[in-house]
Order: C-alpha cells, then structure tokens, then sequence
C-alpha cells in the first residue's frame, strides 16, 4: 500500500535532478542545487501526488506543482536558517554557513521565484485556484516563522498562540500540497476542503509529536539528544502546558529550573522532566495530539473517493503518528 | 500630454494606500508599509498602466498587476539594502537598520509573495502570459544582482558583462512592466515584443545616464557629491570604457588612482575626470547611450497604436534622457 507513495518519492527525486539547470550566475546557482541535493522527505510533494492520483488526476499535470512545493520548502530552509542561525541542515553546512548570508539571501530569493515559475508551468484549467491557495500558503509560513521568532522573546505564550504558530509555520504548507493536488485533479471543493483540513489537523498533531519525543522518545531512535528541548527553554506544547498548570512550589521550581544558569544540562532535563511527570504533562500532550489526529482522520472519512486509495493516506498518517524519532 | 502619467502614478500611490492591510504579526507587516510608505517614483507600475491604455486596455484589470510590480520592486530594495549595506533609502533607515536583517529578509519574502498574490489576483484571459513575463524578469533581476555583487570582487570586466548586468539588474523590470501592460491589454505578440524591447533598451540608457551624471552632472541637481562612483572605484560604464581604451602612462595613472590609499577624495575624481577627458569617455558614453535610446524610439515607431498616445512614451523617454539628475 505504501509502494505508492515510495514511487511519488523516487518520481520528485528523479524530476528535481532533470530540472533546468541554469549555471550562471554559478554563485547564485550552485547553493540552489546543492541544497536539493541535501535530500529531505519529499513528504509534501509526494502528498501533492498521491492527492491529485486520490481524485482521478495525471501524474504528468501535476509533477511541476509537486517540485514547486518542494523548491519552495528548501527556499524557507535557507532563510529560515539564517534567521535562527542554524549552521547545520540535514547534517550539512547550511548555505548561510557554506558561502554566506547575502548568498542564502539571494539563492533562496531565486528559488521562490522557480517554485513560482514550476507552479505556473502547467496551464491548466486551475491555475488562478492553485497560485491562491499556494499564495496563502506561503504568506501564513512567513507569518509562523515571525510568530516562532517574536515568542522567543516572551516569557511565555498560551497555549492557543503556540498551535496557531506551528499550524501556520507548519501544517498549512502540508494541507496546501494536498489540496493543490485535489484541485489539479479538478475533484469537488468539498473533497479539496476536508484534504486540506486532513493535511492541517496532521501537520499539527505531527508537531506535538515531534514536541513529544524530544523528552519521551527512545534515545537509540530519536537520532538526537533527550530534552535538547528542555536545555534550551524552547517553547514547546510540554512547556507552555507546564507553565499553564504549574502552581505554588512546582511553578517555583520550573521557573527556577528555566532562569539558573548554574543548573548542568543533565540535571536540568531530570528536574523538568519530573515535574512534567507530576503534572501529567505527556498525557496531556498525547490528548490533544490524538485530538488533532483524529480530526484528521473524520476529514479523510468525508471525502468521497475510492476507499483502497483513501486507506494509504490513513496508513501513511497513522506512520507518522506511531514514528518513534 | 504628460498628464496621463501623473494620473496613473496618483492611482498607484491611492492603491498603494488603499490595498489590504494585514496588521499580525506586527513585526512582519510593519516593515513593509514603511517601506511602501517611504515614496519611490512609482516609474515601472505607472508604465504598465501605460502600456495597457495604448492598447486599449481597462485600467481595473491591469491595475493589480502595476501595484504586483511596485511591491516588487521594493521587495528587491529590503533585500538588495541588506547586502550592498546600505544604511539608507530614499533618505531614511533602510529596513535592515531600523529594525534587523532578520525582519528585512522575512518582510522581504511576503512582499514577494504579495507580488505574486496581486498579479494573480485577477484571473484574465493572459493570467499564464502575465506569471512566465514576470517569473522570467524576477529571476534575471537576482541574476543582475548576482553579477553585481560578483563584478566588485573582480578588478576589471568587460563593457559587455556590464551591459549585461545592467540589463538584468535594471532594464528587464522595465521591460516586463510595459509587456505585462500590453499582455493584459491583449494586443498583438509583435506589439507586445516591441514595447518590450523598447523598455529594456530605454533601461539601459537610463542607467549609463546615471553613470555619466555621478561625475558630469550638475552638483547643484545632481543631489548627490559629484564623483561619489569614482571615489569608491564603482565599476561603471565610464571606469570600464577607461580600462579597455587606457594604455601606457594613462593606464599607469588610472591604476594608481584605483588603488591608492593616499590621494584625497577630491584630487582623486579631479585625477580620473582628467584621465576620462583625455580618452574622450563622456563623448564614448553618451554614443552608447544614444544607441540604445535610438534602438528603444526605434521599437516605439514599430508599434502598432495611437500615434498621439504613442507619443506620450516618447515624451516620457526623452525626459529621462534630458534630466539633469
């Protein structure tokens, strides 16, 4: 059931490589494909694919809005990570790092530009819906990135703030492949609307995940040290809920634990986490992830489509969900 | 005559003014009404409204596609500001100042996006026309800036790698403003190749008028210190021509004023304007100008239209050309 979507992977990796390859400017072209070649998931372009093959759709119509997704996230990448200084991607030097700010700047500028030049390739009869729901898209991951900037700078945030940050730096790009595909595929606005909500609600539940095993995940599978989170204070669904709960001597005690300077990281993460443990915090976490998943899946229910095919987005949501890293 | 430009650089700056507000996340949308606020000539939307009313176009359908242009536009200075360092625009903090180059990277990106979202707001018969003019202009506009960049680190390049740049830097917005007008006018393929051919050549000449007034202007409309291009050895047409033509002591001459740290400002640009008289570049520059403004009128003349209305594109050519500053 999953060959599918391993076939859409492999289709993106095998297209992003035959792509155009404009070589100069080399210092402008270069870090776009060397980023490319970084590798990553593919999972949203893949998603377009199986979205638009959901609904009766050609491959052949929507391969170009399938690649424009994937330049487009790689493009947020290169910003994103000069802006959160982030000197590896993908175990990689980032392009920041590699050449520098004013070349991640520029090449990342240029490859908005090709997602842009991908998306209206194809002139078919959805064009002005897709560059819309594209464009919507991509200004709410702009606006996810500013919020996840300006809440560092709080002492705390609520926990509504927090879940429209991660929908918006997060889901809405997931939920826009899907419902490109689904409109690409000229499918019902209603079948387009519960893909979008399904891609939404997963993109969401998939982030208190990824917020979840930073502490509870296996050491051996998560890939990364245990509570890098918590070292660093990162405003996470098991914090924000933390400071939410917290009262008398446990919030005392959290709140010590993220101001001293002399705590060693180690030690730290064991306080944390113990006081997370005393207020059920990876229950709750767990609660409203499954809360977001199961929304998800009520909007895959709705949609009219062929049931086997249906399934394989069901499969693939519940993988990520059961994911252990 | 000239009036219809002043009407439509009213209607850009009322549009401007008038367009959707998004206030959240204040750090986002702020920069950007500063710097849509900061004034700017309003020259390639206006030109687009332009081109659209010579062929008989409606002015409520091409108006979104100038405002996509002006908001371009500007994206390309928050960007461009942050890497040529400059402290200033248009008299006042340029954005990576006032705020940081995290805000003028991000902002930067929604206003490309908006540019986006406003050129495919109205969906016309040409949509997919309008995106592969635009797309193309966008990604040649990085290009030019790539090279800029890149020339600086190099002590000399040819007069054809700097026409080059410019063109791209410069004259293909130009350009594609005009073509984008005359596309959603629906005029004819030829029509809509001669207007753009007009505004790229007419790009070009104007930026050697810029290189040719930095020293030959007049410093009282100038506005700026006359020589500022020759005290920082700013590869211009001028310095360019200079190096190709010099030979022996002048060639000498010329390469010691390039790398002294010594000579003053004054006796610098005194130095080299003696040079540049000696090799007759002020007469050199202004034929190469001339040539590519009598291949733009030359494109003007072949277009099929209005000859009154046509005029007024030539009025307004030649009073770039004729300006003092």
């Amino acid at each position: 059931m999953q060959n599918i979507i391993t076939f859409y992977i492999s289709l993106i990796n095998e297209s992003l490589k035959k792509r155009d390859k404009k070589k100069t400017p080399i210092n402008l072209y270069e870090p776009i494909t060397y980023t490319l070649n970084l590798g990553g998931k593919r999972i949203r372009p893949a998603l377009l694919m199986l979205a638009n093959n959901l609904f009766g759709g050609k491959d052949e119509v929507a391969i170009d809005s399938a690649l424009a997704i994937e330049v487009f996230h790689n493009f947020t990448l290169l910003h994103d990570d000069i802006m959160d200084e982030a000197p590896l991607r993908r175990g990689h030097p980032s392009v920041y790092k590699k050449w520098n700010t004013n070349v991640a700047i520029l090449s990342g500028d240029v490859m908005l530009m090709q997602s842009i030049q991908l998306l209206s390739k194809n002139n078919h009869a959805n064009l002005h819906s897709v560059l819309d729901i594209f464009n919507t898209a991509a200004i709410q991951v702009c606006e996810g990135q500013q919020l996840d900037m300006d809440f560092e700078k709080l002492s705390t945030v609520s926990i509504d703030d927090y879940l429209n940050m991660i929908e918006l730096k997060t889901a809405v790009l997931l939920a826009a492949s899907l419902k490109i595909g689904a409109v690409i595929s000229e499918t019902s606005a209603v079948n387009a609307h519960h893909i979008y909500e399904f891609g939404k609600n997963l993109g969401i539940a998939f982030q208190l995940m990824d917020d979840i095993l930073d502490l509870y995940g296996d050491p051996n599978k998560v890939g990364k040290r245990i509570g890098g989170d918590v070292i660093v204070n990162k405003k996470t669904y098991l914090l924000l809920k933390a400071q939410e709960l917290a009262t008398g001597k446990t919030a005392r005690d959290l709140e010590f634990c993220l101001s001293s300077t002399v705590l060693e990281d180690n030690t730290k993460v064991e306080k944390v986490t113990s006081i997370f443990n005393e207020l059920n915090i990876k229950k709750l976490a767990m609660d409203e992830m499954n809360l977001f998943y199961n929304t998800a899946i009520s909007h895959l229910d709705s949609i009219e489509a062929n049931a086997d095919k249906k399934l394989v987005f069901e499969q693939f949501a519940k993988g990520l969900m059961n994911r252990e890293s």
